[in-house]
């Protein structure tokens, strides 16, 4: 990486442009005074745009952001739009044009934290979600639309090439952890073409990593281990689907979608990887400085790690823990606004 | 219904014969002397004749079930038989087979049982999963297997007919509970062209039935609620893989899958409706007598109900909710062999 980093924001809509600010604040000050600048080019894009223009990702727009080393995105989207369009046209185009076929989402449940599980153990495990494939991938249709013989259909796209790379980056990953451990999730006992595909490519790929232990969980008896046994899960590879439920599962007991980061990531770097919080643009609470900026927060500390300024990722990551710790605690106690967040954890990782 | 009921049993593999045993036990004492006699035709089905014959289900043996009033199912299944040959072959077979379109899983946390949630609420909801067509009509394939170019496809195959007919149901199972709420749990953001056909559908069948509350919720914000806020569900209805996972949470947040039972239901009364318990044949269990065999037993209810003959199903209820009681209250407690919770199911409900 250059000495400058240089970083394509979108801030989007909602509260997503008050995390990202506060994200961006935090990012600042970590940086400040280190061996990397980071310089920000902000993108205008989402729900505001689209209202305005029609616009949802010109290609002019993504030749810019391709040339940027990485992207910081907020939340997109507002009640608005149809359903559908910021989606497939931004948000999931962002992620299939740049080929982040890695869409990684670390889980951990912070002490003290509040979740909804009685008794949930350590938790902490990451879940790599296929990016670029899968159910995603827009191949559907429909005809006779809004008459009695309508069809539609949605198709699930699997390949040995996507599969292959992100279980090679799900393995690698899970060889650097502790416990190295990988869980395949799918459902081949159903969707018997691509779960068979993710079942060999697992077994492949995993001869070359004989330190990691494999297991592997349908669906639906995952949902069950992550409410009764979460603290099982170390690495799980999943599709772009299962991975979506999962994930969204996930946060909601470690503390919910507030504190939870993810990133589309790139290994190659051959396109820039692009950071977000897994939570929307909130239309409910947006303007009013009440959103918990925390996991854009990490997101940036997810990115930083992504660019190989591991103690840079560490202090924030610190600050989040110290923060969290302290509401734990009760030293912090009733809501802050959303740039009193920003600022605490700004200060805590200067 | 006639005086008779015909009942096609297929215990199964595993504890699925354990079970079922079990919920014949009760069957049999809850209808002894009642106006309702029942005569029961067990077809060996499963791991057992698959490993032996090679068959999954013969066209004779179907047709021969196709004369039943219902269905009771165990459990099929054990680690020698290759992932989808019995799911495929078997199971859904029977479903699709059968047009089995409604498959219906209540969850109700009854008082005192365990649940893996810290404050869960008063949990009862229905989940009504449509059975017949979606991911799992297997509409898939595969081109060069095994090599580097592979390609692996699933086809979701949604319907106006299809979806209509499910939405119906689930609207007038709504409109006949107290709270009359309806939720519709698709990911029409990024499944656009099946997701607005169910979006679609239930604004149009909603609109014959006022007195219904509905709402709509992604599928991954569905898995947040399940387990933040499960009270907030009446009625949900979902495609037949989304309903496949959120019917395992929703089990595993009400005491577990050894409580859940299931209908696999033809409301239209053309074929035979198929009861099974969520649960699988539970391979390392088996033939201990340690399988719990409550879903099973509820399962029978659901099926009693399903006939029409609501004061044995409610009998076959209110047992369960003793028994679960007597536990919770350490009246009764430490282990107890299948075929004791059996026999004091079929006391309670007698
Ligand atoms: C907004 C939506 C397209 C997106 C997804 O389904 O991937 C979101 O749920 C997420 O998990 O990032
Ligand atoms: C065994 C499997 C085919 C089945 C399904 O996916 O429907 C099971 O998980 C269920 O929920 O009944």
């Amino acid at each position: 990486m250059a000495d400058t980093l240089s970083l394509a924001v979108i801030p989007g809509d909602g509260i997503g442009t008050e995390v990202t600010a506060e994200a961006l604040k935090v990012l600042g000050a970590v940086l400040d005074g280190g061996p990397a600048k980071v310089e920000t080019t902000e993108y205008d894009l989402g729900a505001r745009r689209w209202h305005a223009t029609g616009e949802t990702l010109p290609d002019s727009v993504l030749a810019e952001i391709r040339r940027h080393d990485a992207i910081l995105l907020g939340a997109v989207g507002d009640p608005g739009v149809p359903s559908g369009v910021l989606e497939r046209g931004l948000l999931l185009r962002l992620r299939f044009e740049l080929d982040q076929y890695v869409n990684l989402r670390p889980s951990v449940l912070y002490p003290g934290v509040a979740t909804p599980l009685a008794d949930p153990g350590t938790v902490d495990f990451v879940v790599v979600r296929e990016g670029t494939e899968g159910p995603y991938v827009g191949n559907g249709g429909a005809l006779r639309v809004g008459t009695p013989a309508e069809i539609a259909t949605e198709v699930s796209v699997n390949t040995a090439y996507g599969v292959e790379r992100v279980v090679r980056d799900a393995f690698r990953r899970a060889a650097a952890r502790p416990r190295r451990k990988l869980t395949l999730v799918h459902k081949h006992n159903v969707l018997v073409h691509a779960g068979h595909l993710w079942r060999r490519t697992v077994e492949a790929v995993g001869a070359e990593f004989p330190s990691v232990t494999v297991d592997y969980l349908h669906v639906d008896a995952a949902t069950i281990f992550l409410v009764t046994d979460p603290a099982r899960f170390d690495v799980i590879v999943t599709d772009n689907l299962f991975g979506d439920i999962l994930t969204d599962l996930a946060a909601a007991i470690t503390g919910g979608i507030g504190l939870a980061a993810s990133g589309n990531v790139n290994p190659d770097r051959t396109t820039p990887s692009m950071f977000e919080p897994v939570h929307g643009s909130a239309p409910d609470i947006a303007g009013q400085q009440k959103a918990d900026p925390t996991a854009a927060v990490l997101s940036v500390a997810m990115l930083l790690e992504h660019l190989g300024l591991d103690d840079a990722a560490a202090r924030v990551q610190g600050a989040v823990a110290t923060d969290l710790g302290r509401r734990a605690s009760g030293e912090i106690s009733g809501p802050r606004r959303t740039a009193e967040v920003g600022d605490a954890l700004a200060a805590l990782a200067s």
